[in-house]
């Protein structure tokens, strides 16, 4: 079975918006044994979409569409359906009832825009959206199943799971996907360690992949039973886990701040973060595990020097003679904030994210981080490349993979 | 004129890589007043490259393709080029010598793998490439221009800007884009008071997107002249700002953290933070603006209740009467972080972000907000759906455009 990804919309062709949903939907329909064959844009013109959606349903069996949902006047893809289809559009009451209650709940009133979002092409099926307030379209056009879902990532994704997911064919066999996240050591590394695994061709197809500043390992395994699908790939994880030993942070959905708050959690010991060029992220990252009051008991962002010196009780004179970016005042840091928050842990970043502020000394990308615990204070150095945000993202992923070995290695 | 810009690689129809080139020739074409018709993206067999290649060049003036002209036998574009032209590689002596060159001066030998390299369909012009060993090729197919380069990103833009750039002719004018943020309103909200912009057809073109959490208006206008380009598109940007009035964030990469930032920056005065359920969020955003120190002092995270109460003195009896996410524990957050860290302002967020800890009473998604300024504080509540990410976006946003708002009103 082949699918095409057809994405919808101006900012798209125009290049103002790179579009990523079409790489996410192709990895998606993979995991169902479905190729994705090609991705196709096209702008907002309702004749455009249609001729693209009359093209793709006779080139293959799916068909994914996102964009175009929206309630305003350049929002085509609804009328480019029914004229794939040659029908009207028909208002659905059930439909609109629930986009008014979307509205409602959130204490605010449905404008008459947003009407048509709950019409539909007469044969397609309305979808509905639980995140949005633009229902999704399942219609078959000639042999082809079309699936037509918002442009907005969280929105296309939710959809993804929870309507078209659930209506992809599972005929083919059983196709089951794992990712195993490390951390630690890049992309190159990682792969010459499986280099042998990720080279085997048949029902176990190993690779690795690169995102928001960890590696990545996807196992993919077809079975013809889940079960057979299943042992395929313990088999292969199993092998990679002890290949990778302590770069491995976690599986799947597990981020590097949940592991970290599982170890925390079990052994009912708590944390606290002092930030300064990350200036919040070490926090954010942390608190995006939910549940993670558990463990977590909040933090100071030290922006400012005379905040490092009063919350947290670094000496004015640390920070004179070795400047604010030290190993001295990033132990000092995070010690100013176990002590301030009681916690059994703190952590703390102090580096210089960029684009200005470097030196030859301290060169953009330099960062110091400390891990305050009951038994003392360690500290790292790292100095990595990249855009402000990259040097960010990894300077709070180092930090928390501190204490994770710390406290897996104890 | 129009073009369609054509993506190879089974890395990109799989989804494993994020295709940005075609974004970015999208944009470099439009320069030229050439409009990106559609982004095409197919795998690396030599059929349906030969199949995108002749479809192309009958929808378009002008066809830009990058990727698989590599050394390796999955490297097929060369080969579909020919296959579109009717005619054979030829091998280029000069060019071959050219690509030993390359390898000679970074004290390599040149394999014999890259020979392939050195050809070239009868009929078709090779493209000197001095950042790589893949040289692109130029052809006419049918009516069709039809480039050929590296998917390299470096390579690709290097060939755009020395190859491409100086055969483009600038006879059809110009395409100016810009971008104007709004926050505060909803897609539908917003693009019902420019419904009548956004309906005109004509030279310049007005559309909506929504993206992280924002409403953004897109407008492209098309000119003979630059000047004619840049006119057109400051009138209707002027009347897209008249209608949407405060409402608008600022225009291009100026995200929400920033314009409020440059607005405190001119009033010289600072800013601390407060953040419960964002964790570190709303100071991660803040400090996401280079030069933010100019204004940020820092913040707290305060996560567990006793560090509301011990750190930024919210009463103990508060969060019993009211609990934790209150307007009274909100307000009291704000001015405890604005006499704590000594600042003009101070913002806090204290809400539920779910997906556990919601009540009848306070459902997840609640978000009490409050500004602490010179002259007294003020609060709000707002009412998200979404998932804990979106909630603790929209917050963030939410707690920003308060102050930006303040301070614009003043």
């Amino acid at each position: 079975m082949n699918a095409i990804i057809l994405s919808i919309g101006n900012e798209l062709t125009s290049g103002q918006t790179v579009d990523t949903n079409s790489a996410y939907l192709a990895r998606r329909v993979a995991e169902f044994g479905i190729r994705p064959l090609a991705h196709w844009t096209v702008g907002d013109g309702r004749r455009e979409i249609a001729d693209a959606l009359a093209r793709a349903s006779s080139s293959a069996e799916v068909v994914i569409v996102s964009g175009g949902l929206g309630p305003t006047a350049d929002d085509q893809t609804r009328q480019a359906v029914a004229e794939a289809l040659g029908c009207e559009l028909e208002l659905d009451e059930r439909c609109l009832a629930g986009i008014e209650e979307f509205f409602r709940a959130r204490g605010r009133v449905m404008g008459a825009a947003n009407r048509i979002q709950a019409m539909a092409p007469r044969g397609a099926e309305l979808l509905e959206n639980k995140v949005g307030t633009a229902p999704g379209l399942y219609a078959r056009i000639g042999d082809a199943a079309v699936f037509v879902v918002p442009g907005v990532p969280s929105e296309m994704e939710w959809m993804f799971e929870h309507q078209i997911a659930p209506r992809l064919s599972r005929n083919e066999g059983v196709i089951i996907h794992r990712t195993i996240h490390t951390f630690g050591a890049g992309e190159s590394d990682v792969g010459t360690r499986i280099l042998d695994l990720m080279q085997r061709t048949g029902p176990v197809l190993v690779g690795t992949t690169v995102a928001a500043g960890m590696v990545s390992i996807r196992i993919i395994s077809r079975g013809k039973t889940s079960e057979q699908a299943q042992a395929q790939s313990e088999d292969v994880a199993g092998e990679v886990k002890r290949r990778l030993g302590e770069l491995v942070v976690g599986e799947g959905a597990v981020s590097m701040a949940a592991a970290t708050g599982e170890l925390l959690r079990e052994r009912r010991q708590t944390l606290a973060t002092a930030e300064s060029c990350t200036g919040g992220l070490l926090g954010q990252m942390i608190t995006s595990a939910p549940g993670a009051s558990d463990y977590y008991v909040g933090g100071v962002i030290s922006y400012a020097n005379r905040v490092k010196e009063q919350l947290l009780g670094v000496g004015a004179e640390a920070i004179a003679s070795h400047g604010a970016v030290s190993e001295e005042v990033a132990a000092a840091m995070a010690q100013g904030a176990r002590t301030l928050l009681a916690s059994d842990w703190a952590i703390s970043i102090t580096g210089v994210a960029g684009p200005g502020g470097g030196s030859t000394e301290k060169p953009v990308g330099l960062v110091w981080m400390a891990l305050a615990g009951p038994e003392g204070t360690k500290t790292s150095k790292t100095l990595w490349g990249g855009t402000r945000e990259i040097i960010r993202l990894r300077a709070s992923l180092n930090a928390l993979n501190m204490l994770r070995l710390e406290l897996r290695n104890q």
